[in-house]
């Protein structure tokens, strides 16, 4: 178990997160592709790392936007894995 | 563009497909799988079924589960598009 981030914490780490919003324990990102099998694809490599890293988003599929919710249940918030899938996230788009 | 089912049609083919509800102009249903790559599978199975019909279903993957909601929007409604995709999904699933 992770322990919870503080609010300066999260604020430190949403500036190197551009598009990454926080709502409450709870970070989110949208993201849009040009077409449908595109916007899967990219749910199958976060997949593929969400399970690697035993750590799992929320994912909205609308058409060709793909929307991430992130937070720790077992600590009870945020912790440095949310960040850190994350920013795997924003690599794999 | 297809025609819009009247409650009367809709109430029938609901009665074919165990599991699916309707809330509005939409019939969703809820997919739980043993593990979380299996509800990917799935997802991807549905997700090539979809762009083969161009009938994409709006997705929500929560861990193990997966919820798939349809509506014809260029319809307004619902209409056989929705009741045949549905019924490929739970075929897929």
């Amino acid at each position: 178990m992770s322990a919870v981030l503080s609010d300066s914490e999260i604020q430190e780490k949403l500036a190197s997160l551009p598009g990454w919003i926080r709502e409450g324990k709870e970070i989110i990102r949208t993201y849009e592709f040009p077409t449908f099998p595109e916007a899967i694809a990219f749910v199958d490599r976060v997949a593929q790392a969400a399970e690697e890293a035993n750590h799992h988003p929320d994912i909205d599929i609308r058409y060709t936007r793909v929307t991430l919710r992130l937070t720790s249940h077992d600590s009870g918030g945020l912790t440095e894995r949310d960040f850190a899938l994350a920013a795997r996230a924003d690599a794999l788009a």
